[in-house]
């Protein structure tokens, strides 16, 4: 019987058991072909079938509406932050990006490599501890791009920012599918399958079919959204297998309830954290309370020097991952659709210990 | 016992069962963390050393000399169709394309978005049923494009075409680890492995490193060379289960007995069917005897009025994924690596009876 850790890894993350386990049942034998499920022809009916599953249950879990594409595509959020202004930002237009995070920034400077870019508005001076409002949006927007939650700070937008007829863009990558959206509110959003998703290897584009026009047709042949959403993702070998354990865990999340039972699930697990790291001053909460992620939760210690205890406490108690990212330093709690209920209690055990060892 | 069938698909293609069973073993608990591979953060030890391995494992087998960077990267040989001229193709210079195939002259056409282009020498006239010679290269030439094996007609070149100090840059998306190759020819080469080198999802990319001098600051990051190679292929998060399954199959050619054992099996195969081919008037090979490929072998029926009835025999022989390429037709048995010598066998029984049936 396998222990499974509960793994706190920021991404590649956990993921839902049965979906390894029929991953497990399937990789030498698809279903009596003699053919593993990594060895199937993307053109065969085995494979078609994958695909068009995966983007069903996408579009049932999320109610994207018939007037949206879903591309499946490689390169992670990264590769989307060049094509997002490579197809939407035409010239004379502007890019308005709300910069909330370091991927946000990110997705910001790679847009200046294309076009014009207005920043919309800015918490980088208070270190992004808290959410940006919209200051101003350019005249002639392409789009507004933001970062629903993010992972290196610990903030998330509780909902989207307003920015009327301006197509909203939104890098989703690490709290897709994680609660209920309105699409219809969204230009474009994509995220990269390693959070709430699936495995590392695949990115989720959904985009309101009027933007494709947008397009030049000079655009490099995997750099174009139109490439893909011609060929119904099947322009050229699409990652098989990333995509075949994206539909388990969109088969997991629809059995377990939907998106209306993941965010319950989620909420409930970061209220259990927040409310240990609130009642003990041993711990100091890296964002303001009204900006706070229900995905990465995010914490120092008020004295630094036990960092190390309290990561090997944690370890100890099968709770790996904890360790905050390099360019915020102390602890990150990543804790997507799979983490489990009995991981936060576990966690917040260690936690309650070691502030009890320590206060 | 499952019946493992002899898949003969071009892509993804049959891999070796090691490297599955491995893969089935690692799925849910990675070496007793209790976190499968999939879950893996690839910031952390276990998944760096598997990217460490595979690239030492890449070096080993192909001889790679420490002057050239291995890279790991997305969006298959198309997106390196695009990445050879954004990176190589500086002002002023001609990128050089020899048209051998479909795949060859689409990188040719992906070229001409980026720079001048120069058709070195080509056999589009014959039908691709030959390899074409070089007939010019154009002064100022940026490097000399071509594609080792062509998986859509059939042909493959035996040896490197000598464009002296010309950079030599190779499509070997279904032919690299076949056989063994002077590495140092190159000064670039690349493949998608979903052949001979593991599932879809992940392109080797074996770059001599003077060259990487040429490529411009405001490409777009993940189109970029020099990105991959100043992160080691970890600058976002790559795709780590089709970087692990590289891995279990370069184990595994390894244990075999490497590339020497690997084109002896391959050349074995391949004589078999064409054996049989050659020796059965109801047969038509595709192309020319010296072009031919040993990955894959296309033929045709003298009477095309059988093609259902032969298909029909292989698939019911445990042989599936004969049919051809839309653009050719007719028969293409794709025999990479994990190909076993009794699948090559099976395969020659089932035309036998077929050709013996309709004499």
């Amino acid at each position: 019987m396998v222990q499974r850790a509960f793994n706190l890894s920021p991404g590649p993350a956990i993921l839902p058991l049965p979906a390894l386990e029929q991953a497990r049942q399937d990789i030498i034998d698809y279903r009596g072909t003699g053919i593993g499920v990594m060895e199937l022809s993307h053109r065969g009916p085995e494979f078609e079938a994958i695909l068009a599953e995966t983007e069903a249950l996408l579009r049932e879990l999320l109610g994207i509406p018939a007037s949206y594409k879903v591309l499946f595509t490689t390169g992670g959020a990264h590769q989307q932050f060049s094509m997002v202004p490579m197809n939407l930002l035409t010239e004379g237009l502007t890019g308005n990006y709300l910069l909330s995070g370091l991927w946000a920034e990110k997705a910001c400077d790679e847009g200046r490599k294309f076009g014009s870019v207005h920043v919309a508005g800015s918490t980088k001076e208070e270190g992004y501890r808290k959410l940006p409002q919209i200051e101003s949006i350019s005249r002639g927007a392409a789009y507004l791009h933001y970062c629903s939650n993010n992972t290196v700070i610990g903030s998330q937008f509780p909902t989207e920012p307003d920015c009327g007829d301006v197509p909203l863009v939104c890098d989703a990558s690490s709290d897709l599918l994680s609660r209920p959206i309105p699409i219809e509110r969204y230009g474009l959003i994509y995220a990269g399958a390693q959070k709430n998703l699936g495995p590392a290897g695949v990115t989720i584009v959904v985009v309101r079919e009027d933007l494709l026009s947008r397009s030049r047709d000079d655009l490099p042949l995997m750099m174009s959204y139109t490439t893909y959403a011609k060929s119904a993702s099947l322009f050229n070998t699409p990652p098989t297998f990333p995509i075949y354990m994206v539909c388990q865990v969109l088969r997991w999340i629809k059995a377990e309830g939907g998106l209306a039972e993941m965010e319950r699930r989620n909420e409930e697990k970061a209220k259990l954290v927040y409310d240990v790291l609130d009642s003990h001053a041993v711990f100091v909460p890296v964002v303001d309370r009204g900006s706070r992620s229900k995905m990465n939760v995010t914490f120092r210690l008020r004295d630094e020097s036990l960092e190390k205890e309290l990561l090997r406490l944690t370890e100890a108690r099968g709770l790996p991952g904890l360790k905050g990212h390099r360019m915020v330093g102390g602890f990150r709690a990543s804790m997507y659709n799979a983490f489990p209920i009995e991981g936060a209690r576990a966690l917040c055990d260690a936690l309650i210990e070691f502030a009890e060892r320590h206060r």
